[in-house]
């Protein structure tokens, strides 16, 4: 096919967005293990899960069976506002690269929330509103997922409260507004509105919170307070098949252009848009029906697919949640500085590591900061669009793959996960382009020191 | 037609991209007064203009007769990166309004610059390109076009310039931070670059600056340097003829539909994204072939068109700029501070005016700044978009024309222009939640001290 005949540009009108989202596991050779419940070390039932998570929610979550789930009626209305998302033939950078590969990208920046968070996050707050709740609770860290969740339920007249890490409430004035713009109400953490925050600032009154006692916080006021439910943006299996959205518009578009990835690529921090973007190609995968080469990237500074260790550990860092067995540095760990708060976590979703571990996800690669907005700037100048942090780490590693492709003269068709803007990272640019970006990569020493932290359970591991 | 017909978002595809600009200058009943030389008070011709800007948008500049010119290749090789701009129904708008009226707005706000400004400054640079420029200056204010007008040259690799007047370099080190990671080289105002920065730095070594003095700041460095020329982002013809794209892409969508506005609406500073929108409709309109109705929207604070005087005056606060008939407060008036930077300019575009006059623009309707967040916020929520304070004053409008219809049972088609979007504005959202938001009204007294600066020209005027 010539260049002229496929668009920049492909938009799938509104009656092509997808009916129903795929829910890989369903589909998987093993299952990923069972979550455990923090208390009993026994298998999560529905029933410990709906004090905590609306019902469909806990439902969605438990569900290993049915692999297509029709999306309710609302929640499509709401993403034909900002969906389907265009997929992008990036013919600049390959011109620039000089590549015969040929470069797609899945652009998720073009709504306000300016990642992929709001495909989960619509469907979460639909979900609580149809159940008749009053509203939902959230941590958020940099501020992206609280975000969207504050339109989602801006949207449906939902309250939301947002535990943010202080730290980030201090430095992040504007994501605090643009969240109060939408209604949501937003409490630094650690707080006194909950248990777990009084006692903590109790003992540690000048603590700057982290994301593991916002979490604690978030649980704590949802579990106490009738009404109220805790949704999480990553992670999680209903998350992954929320964001099965992209992948499954993506693999329509390439499709009508006679087009399919040859290397799907996607940033991974706790897995949501690599595990959203793979999906149905790994349906494709688990079907023999193609075989694409699947490759996660995560930052070398919180390397838990390339140098964590395949294990039940806590999903949190204050170890109130259930348990996973996942790929994970263990619950403590915490990386050092990285301008990609979003993939700033310890463990990854369990899906994702089970098909890791079995060798259907391929690779995993961890890449420097530095290198990492080396591409992303790169990209900005040719592409117009400024990339989120964490969305440039799957921009390096296509850009590493288009160059091989010169090398070697193959015409590899390559799709990476464009998950969101860089708007609010510009502090990080500009320490990019003033030459004092640093990243720390743990020394094995460090490692071992994070391993120490995850629970032993003879008989379970 | 019934609502599930017409989808949230109209996208054309790249091949329904307009193939050449309308310039609706070509078609007006009478043309503006041409524009003087500030020395001679006579016509400027291609030749004074020349060594102010490319020799092409000088042309384009003095163009009377040509009705549509054709948009060069590269150009629109650009565009389609970013480009056909999605014309959505604001459905979830209408339903919050329970109004009878169709309300349609193109947004503009779907690339990194965050507006509209791309659409002139890629074609501006393009120019300078192919006359073999090494670069272009220019001033900003708040920072969407400079923003706008680094993506162009990063792209096209070329030097850009930007006088930055002090205060926003200050106040808005983001917006350096995104310019320089395009490549720009951002000069605080008034500098020791120039003559005229140098003038104003010894007699008010303390000064802040002013978007005046960065102009001239920009047209000396550029007359002064081989191989440079000077670009400006609103007010000039040739601006509202690259931002016809803007209608010419709404009218096509619209028409793909059988829709035809009965109101126009859109914010009004200089002019370019009113200009833009409004353009091939006024064409119907100058022909006879539909009556729209047109209403430009300025903020109550600086009132160039409701309260200003059609006159000649310089087109800057600097007065080293030639000068236009064009409604104006007066090139020396400061508006009080207000959040849309976009809209505080003193004057207005010669052929928005001519046609304001002539009593094609129908109208011109000044808004209050907390009117204006109010309908901001309320689009936030139920359309998603957070939108640029600029755009509000249009929203605003659009609400409340939508909400006559809902009183006289009306079925209008509104369309308006969401020129971009309010990323780096959350701080006046901020202060409209908080309440401290303020707008000062002037009063007459002050606008006569304003009027006061317009130049006495006896036979001229």
């Amino acid at each position: 096919m010539s260049k002229s005949e496929i668009p920049y540009k492909i938009n799938l009108s509104e009656s092509e967005l997808p009916k129903a989202w795929y829910n890989v596991r369903a589909d998987m050779k093993t299952d990923h293990r069972p979550i455990l419940h923090p208390g009993t070390l026994k298998p999560v039932t529905l029933e410990d899960l709906s004090p905590v998570f609306c019902t469909e929610l806990a439902k969605q979550e438990l569900n290993a069976t049915d692999a297509y789930v029709e999306i309710p009626f609302e929640i499509r209305e709401f993403y034909k506002m900002y969906r389907p998302s265009p997929l992008v033939r990036a013919y600049c950078l390959e011109k620039e690269l000089k590549t015969p590969a040929k470069i797609y990208y899945k652009f998720e920046g073009g709504n306000t929330s300016g990642s992929h968070k709001l495909n989960s996050s619509i469907a979460q707050a639909y979900y609580a509103k149809a159940q008749g709740l009053k509203g939902v609770t959230t941590e958020t860290g940099a501020g992206q997922w609280g975000t969207a969740l504050s339109m989602a339920c801006g949207y449906f007249g939902l309250d939301c409260r947002v535990y943010m890490v202080k730290v980030s409430y201090q430095q992040k004035p504007y994501r605090k507004g643009v969240m109060e713009t939408y209604g949501a109400t937003i409490i630094p953490s650690p707080s006194d509105t909950t248990e777990v925050g009084r006692k903590i600032l109790a003992e540690h009154p000048d603590t700057t919170g982290s994301l593991g006692c916002a979490i604690s916080e978030a649980v704590e006021y949802a579990v106490t307070h009738e009404g109220y439910r805790y949704v999480l943006g990553s992670v999680l299996n209903q998350v992954l098949m929320h964001q099965s959205i992209i992948g499954l518009e993506a693999k329509a578009a390439m499709e009508k252009y006679g087009e399919y990835p040859d290397i799907v690529i996607g940033c991974a921090g706790g897995g949501s848009n690599l595990g959203g973007l793979m999906a149905p190609f790994m349906e494709d995968r688990l079907k023999g029906r193609h075989a694409p080469y699947f490759i996660a990237v995560e930052p070398a500074s919180c390397p838990s697919m390339t140098r964590g260790k395949f294990m039940y550990d806590f999903c949190d860092t204050g170890k109130v949640t259930p348990l996973a067995k996942m790929y994970t540095l263990g619950a403590t760990y915490i990386p050092s500085p990285n301008h990609a708060g979003g993939l700033r976590y310890h463990g990854m979703s369990p899906i994702l590591s089970q098909l890791y571990h079995d060798g259907y996800l391929d690779e995993a690669r961890a890449v420097e900061q530095t290198k990492v907005f080396e591409a992303a700037t790169l990209f900005a100048r040719v592409e117009g669009t400024l990339p989120a942090p964490e969305s440039s780490h799957a921009i390096r590693v296509a850009i590493d793959e288009a160059l091989k492709c010169r090398e070697t003269g193959e015409q590899k068709t390559i799709l990476f996960g464009l998950s969101g803007t860089g708007y609010f990272d510009i502090s990080a640019y500009m320490s990019y382009k003033e030459g004092t970006m640093t990243d720390h990569i743990p020394t094995d020493e460090e490692l071992e020191e994070g391993f120490k932290g995850i629970p032993s359970l003879p008989g379970i591991q």
